[in-house]
């Protein structure tokens, strides 16, 4: 298959790595001054963890080749990665030449963290072509992919998307419904944002947030998400438990943002999910693999980043002697 | 060193096997009905894990004894853990009989996650000795635990707790200003209230928000809380760069959670403290042990919970079927 990248900073390179790595011929472009060394140079530096990871069979770096001409990029590609700076002008300017010289049946992926996806369709000839692929970084380790379809994406699109991005080993979260931020980053917003208050308020530093943390919360959550986090925590009554003790602590200030109304809906909604998450496992085998998962999670965290625990030590040694 | 529990629910039995797997006797008290059967049970379960932790020298489930006495347990130990239900009335009640039957100089650690220290201590004889010794769970696996002293707590009891703490394993977080949730919980809460939000507005169920965390932000936060994560999204500007290009989308609604305004005091805060907990190393540095991270704990968790992918496909296939 032949991919074209569009714009080639930290992101676009994530993404070359990863298309190249399974096998694919890549054609990069960014009118940057020195773009195409910085890139090569990333994708470099990327290619080991690529192979670290499982390389196709033909994956090679030699698979790539780079352009300062748009056209000559995205003309003969079946899906055009779009990576430009997230500013709408620049978006809405470059998504029209892509759309202009790309193949009718090409589909167009924007990596926007932020934009909808029916605001960038909207002067396309092709708009039924476009979706937003929203990435994480680092791009050719972090498996997530968001789809997002605008108002006037077809559905044969979204399908074909979902197929191409799952080739590249993509774990793909079709997000059926648009919003800022789509799913993603909504959380880690405002995870972010309640950390900048604690700060702001003087409660703790920066170096206290992120302990308080990756010590006990963020343990957890390469495994189970919030909700089923939550639902492990309600013992055998599960998230049903969970929402009885805990509802009303919804109404509590325990961080700066207000809690929706736990109506019935939404408690089945919740209740539900995580039985369904639960894939006929009960609460028990599910504590067993939480415990196991934790136990070699903190090895590793204290392998890759020992510095914690020594300046969580040190902290505490200051505050004694105080 | 004598440990006195009090309360043996999940969080009491935690920390029971957290003291026993360092070599402590524990003396546990609960007047529920069942409540030593249902004690000794979890502590049995759960010393695999503590096994494979590796315990101290002396360390034996037969160092535990119960008593249904609150009196007698807590009468020579030199920690008293709290952990009683999250009801101010039943945590005041508790207190004051530990507080009346402790030795003058034995510390009392409670385990609330929403109640201040301020308040639970107002009734006691000798306020200075208590603090909360916030857990999380499983108690005996995740080392954070939040140190919260009240008005009327002494410094040597703080000094003195975090060394009782930290001699059985846990990473201590001396959280120097009260409030509503302490940290960690802070954090948890606003990411719960924010999943919260978007499945209540039905823009995606409890599966599709926890694979959004999951699959990328959650690998992370094991070993880079929310601020290195961003530091090191900053390329090699860091944070500098990022609050450069991300300080005005905190205006923007990618959260229910409204940001505080980013002020120059609030901007050096962030920026030099990801700086200090940069330890030194450079941002290649940093983002090389990331990677290294990140694959492995990626492979972890598929290890543990294949179940992640696997549902992620079928949803898929599902929507490309529509």
């Amino acid at each position: 298959m032949k991919f074209a990248v569009v714009g080639t900073g930290v992101i676009g390179s994530g993404w070359i790595t990863r298309m190249l790595a399974h096998g694919h011929e890549v054609v990069a472009t960014d009118p940057g001054e020195g773009a195409y060394e910085a890139m090569l140079s990333q994708v470099k530096q990327n290619w080991p963890y690529a192979e670290r990871m499982g390389l196709a069979p033909d994956a090679s770096i030699d698979n790539l080749t780079f352009t300062p001409h748009l056209e000559e990029a995205v003309k003969d590609a079946e899906l055009i990665q779009e990576n430009v700076p997230e500013v709408e002008k620049i978006k809405d300017k470059v998504l029209t030449e892509i759309d202009f010289y790309a193949k009718p049946d090409a589909i167009i992926g924007s990596s926007t963290s932020g934009i909808m996806p029916t605001e960038l369709q909207q002067n396309l000839k092709h708009p039924e072509r476009l979706v937003v692929a929203h990435p994480f970084h680092p791009v050719y380790i972090l498996p997530l992919v968001e789809i997002v379809p605008g108002a006037q994406t077809s559905e044969s699109t979204v399908a074909k998307a979902e197929e191409i991005y799952e080739s590249i080993g993509s774990d793909v979260l079709h997000v059926r419904n648009e919003i800022e931020g789509h799913i993603a980053d909504r959380l880690m917003e405002a995870l972010w944002r309640e950390s900048l208050h604690i700060v702001n308020e003087g409660i703790a530093t920066t170096e206290e947030v992120d302990k308080a943390f990756t010590h006990a919360a963020g343990l957890r959550y390469a495994q189970y998400g919030p909700f089923m986090t939550f639902h492990l925590a309600g013992g055998n009554g599960g998230m049903r438990h969970m929402l009885k003790q805990f509802g009303p602590a919804l109404k509590k200030p325990w961080t700066k943002l207000i809690a929706p109304e736990l109506t019935t809906d939404l408690y089945n909604a919740v209740v539900e999910g995580c039985e369904q998450s639960s894939a006929g496992h009960t609460m028990s085998e599910l504590d067993q693999k939480r415990n196991e998962f934790l136990v070699r999670v903190k090895e590793l965290a204290q392998e890759y980043w020992p510095e914690n625990s020594a300046y969580m030590k040190k902290r505490t040694a200051g505050y004694a002697e105080v």
